[in-house]
């Protein structure tokens, strides 16, 4: 058969030629035809080239999701660029490191981050050339490089190149880990380990996307392929909706509503502002059918809200940036019962439970255990790192611990790294957090390690509530007690105004921990109560 | 990012891991869960080893849909075997040559076709295996050859053996072209190639299967991969329906009602069998929601009459063996108007038009051109051919001439070959025989050539009636008037009880042309009149 290169700038091209009259349209931007993003997409390729950048080399991204954004991933991409997505809400200096450590030799910024970009470039002594998206204007004060707007670049050296003309093995993107659980690690993907993450996600029984549909882009393009849809909205060539800065409720809802978006991705507090939104001003979004959430498992009365509210299906799934992200998804036409788990695996992706040990537990399904996966879109080794992650059989430990109902839905179970040694027994937050987050006046709840003079660690529930709750710690623990042993029920419950969370939305267990993880530390939440006492464990 | 060989074993892998219960079923023979099905087709991959068969060796099967050619499927391809599957309504003398060029060592055949392995083993030595499936016996006579039954062989030999540990170039399968318009050529299908049209048959907008979906595969599994079916039920854990031999009306209408079939594939014919069983008993199916047909266009009225009495939507399709085979897919959703069109390509298959002279068409819409096309499932040179069949782009031709609407549906319009050249102007048959195909009356129509010693090459029509019709050769002229140019209308009209049909059940235009494309040729068909005076063209 014939040799055809699995590479992205297919799923341009092939909407461009399809699909050629739908649109990609930006909130507070413009709207573009894939035929016409195609073509500019294609002529900054060459753009990009006149700045010096050679096949291999690393363009950085500090960007919303745009239209720019968008174009430069295809102008990178199909060239043979890689393009490093950066997050903008991570501090200067960390974004400095990633940048120095993938050598990128240009950076594309938006508009409203120049002041961020001003903090990155005196500690990159490796950039030299600047790009200005979104509308921005080239000031002063950057005699070290060359600076551009996108339009102005483009209206310069834009040249047609030829797209795709190389192995599929190719560098395309790279991405850092969000670090939560120390230092990020880049996760460098391939134009293969992409192109096939698309047409696993596209299957009817994954994220089902058909040319029919208007897609809201929700989740950040800066991570992790924002999902892989900025390749499966063309692909299919379906109407592509991109939010820009703004994901607060309102800007949301109306954008929804503009765009007749009919599916739409992002984690679960974006929606819970769509639906604060709605019961606020009592609108509807008569076009939506489906809300996709990604992240940890979502609590079942939010799902129900949610699907009330915005009068569409909640799909649950799981995944992470070294899997490019998708690893499970519930179906969209899942069962309302199976949606507490994130799905199962669409083909192509492996996973298996392991023991603490590195061992196959003998029974998979019913247990709870360390989550491994294996794939054509699942890292083998971190970007830079000397040696691969994978085991013996060739699985990535994912850090995760998750169960598996007899159905095979998968639903995770915290992060091995967060379990919990009292008196030498493990006890696992995730059950904790599973139960409490459950109350009706709980927004979040995380439970971490405090160190304990006998017992080794000891748990420590900390909690968000509602606005002008009255939480009384008592009923929290009443709530666990018969779902947990006696011995795992927290020591302390702390009550914190506002959850810390990590640059990519996620709970900051790390600052949790240097908050709240040893007696008398720094934390500023309201102590509420030490309901359990100090002879914890077997008492 | 992880290498990872896309093979075709991982299919049923994951459908026993992911979807071990599901069942497939085989008309007259027995139901097994996938789980049941890989251990079987696994311990079959060691009994073949024992047979002595080894990594790149050939295998035949000449055999209906069933369980065990299932597990000859895999039971070759998981171990880097290639499954030459042999099409039964070919003549013996065919199928021998094939089984010689392929050098097939071992041969798999249905117990109720062995009348017929018994015409072809003489003319094969390089045989030294025969395999009985289905329930047939090891009778006496065939002295040259180790003759097993498959239980026996399975239960003698069986063992365990690692699937896939090979390239994903590795070959998987062959299978001949059905040899209307030429020599049968072979097509040699490797696990990328399979594992990559599943995936692209499975997107939303083309096949859009899913677990919850009960499968009727009544497309011969002997020909092209069974249109990737018995690939992708499995991907997805789809409960797979197979019909055995019976491929007639009464038989299917029960098999998909008792197994509550929700998508079934097959040509139009079948389908049609099933709605005049439906006309006689009255019944239904309640189960069932789409019907694919495939093959060449089919008429508006049929697809009308489908939905109606099927309760189903239609969809349509377009492929060829060197496609693996799917080539266009109307979506599942397709509006009732874009179904006269086989549908658009999905993301994966490159696709233009071109004139005679091979150069792209500057227009691809709205003409009629050379079908050309491009991807990681299509030909790129036949079976022990020593050149490839591809253009300087990388494109196959497929003999088709097409044409796309505004939307980019693709609409077959015969083949190349039959193009009637008269008078130095082109005739193309299919654009006659799609009108007279809308005829009431009409059951099937065929337009070909007959040498004139004037205009060189005229059109003869020749129809197949609904029995008992009175078909009036002038009423068929007049619905064409003002369709075609004058010149272009068929100076005679035949009638035939039967249109001959090629072993894939395609119109034998080859047959037609030996019966009727000269002046006093063979054919019985019934001339109904000749319409058109003798100096046609230009007057």
């Amino acid at each position: 058969m014939q040799s055809y290169a699995l590479t992205v700038d297919k799923f341009l091209d092939h909407a461009a030629k399809w699909r050629g009259e739908r649109e990609v349209v930006t909130a507070g931007g413009g709207r573009i035809s894939y035929a016409a993003l195609r073509e500019r997409s294609n002529l900054l390729s060459g753009a990009l080239a006149h700045l010096g950048l050679e096949f291999g080399d690393r363009l950085a991204t500090l960007a919303w999701n745009t239209q720019h954004h968008l174009e430069l991933y295809y102008a990178t991409m199909g060239a043979g660029l890689v393009c490093h997505t950066l997050n903008p809400r991570l501090p200067p200096a960390q974004l400095a490191a990633m940048v120095n450590e993938a050598e990128d030799e240009v950076i594309a910024v938006a508009a409203n981050l120049s002041p961020l970009l001003d903090e990155i470039l005196p500690l990159c002594p490796g950039l030299r050339g600047v790009i200005l998206m979104d509308g921005g204007e080239v000031g002063e004060g950057r005699p070290a490089v060359d600076t551009w707007t996108l339009e102005a670049l483009l209206e310069s050296h834009g040249r047609a190149v030829t797209w795709g003309d190389f192995a599929e093995e190719t560098p395309a993107g790279l991405c850092y880990t969000s670090g939560t659980t120390g230092r990020p690690k880049g996760v460098l993907y391939t134009h293969r380990s992409n192109y096939l993450h698309t047409l696993r996600a596209l299957q009817a029984d994954a994220i089902a996307l058909t040319g029919e549909d208007s897609l809201l882009v929700a989740v950040p393009m800066f991570h992790a392929n924002g999902w892989g849809l900025p390749f499966a909205a063309p692909a299919v060539g379906a109407k592509l909706v991109l939010p820009g800065r703004q994901a607060d409720g309102a800007s949301l809802t109306e954008l929804m509503r503009r765009e007749g978006v009919t599916i739409a991705a992002g984690v679960q507090t974006v929606w819970l502002g769509v639906v604060e939104h709605l019961d606020a001003t009592g609108g509807d979004l008569p076009d939506l059918k489906r809300v996709l959430i990604g992240g940890s498992s979502c609590p079942e009365a939010l799902i129900r809200r949610l699907e009330d509210r915005l009068g569409a299906r909640v799909q649950t799934s799981w995944g992470m940036t070294e899997l490019s992200p998708v690893g499970v998804i519930a179906p969209p036409n899942a069962p309302a019962g199976a949606q507490r788990a994130s799905g199962r695996p669409p083909m192509g992706l492996d996973l298996k439970l392991t023991g603490a040990d590195g061992i196959a537990l003998p029974q998979q399904r019913g247990v709870v255990g360390h989550l491994k996966v294996k794939g054509a879109s699942v890292v083998d080794r971190y970007f830079k790192a000397d040696a691969d992650v994978l085991d013996e059989e060739g699985y990535f430990d994912t850090g995760d611990l998750a169960r598996l109902d007899e159905a095979g839905n998968l639903t995770l179970c915290g992060r091995s790294k967060d379990l919990i040694k009292s008196g030498g027994e493990w006890i696992n937050p995730a059950d904790i957090e599973d139960i409490v987050g459950r109350h009706p006046q709980v927004v979040q709840a995380a439970v971490i390690a405090r160190q304990h003079p006998r017992w080794g660690e000891r748990p420590v529930l900390i909690v968000e509530a509602l606005p002008g709750a009255d939480l009384d710690p008592r009923e929290l623990i009443d709530a666990l007690r018969g779902q947990v042993a006696d011995w795992q029920l927290p020591d302390l419950v702390i009550q914190v105004a506002a959850m810390p969370l990590a640059a990519t939305g996620k709970i900051d267990k790390n600052r949790l921990r240097a908050d709240y993880g040893t007696e008398g530390a720094a934390g500023d939440g309201a102590r509420l109560g030490e309901p359990r006492p100090d002879d914890a464990p077997g008492s």
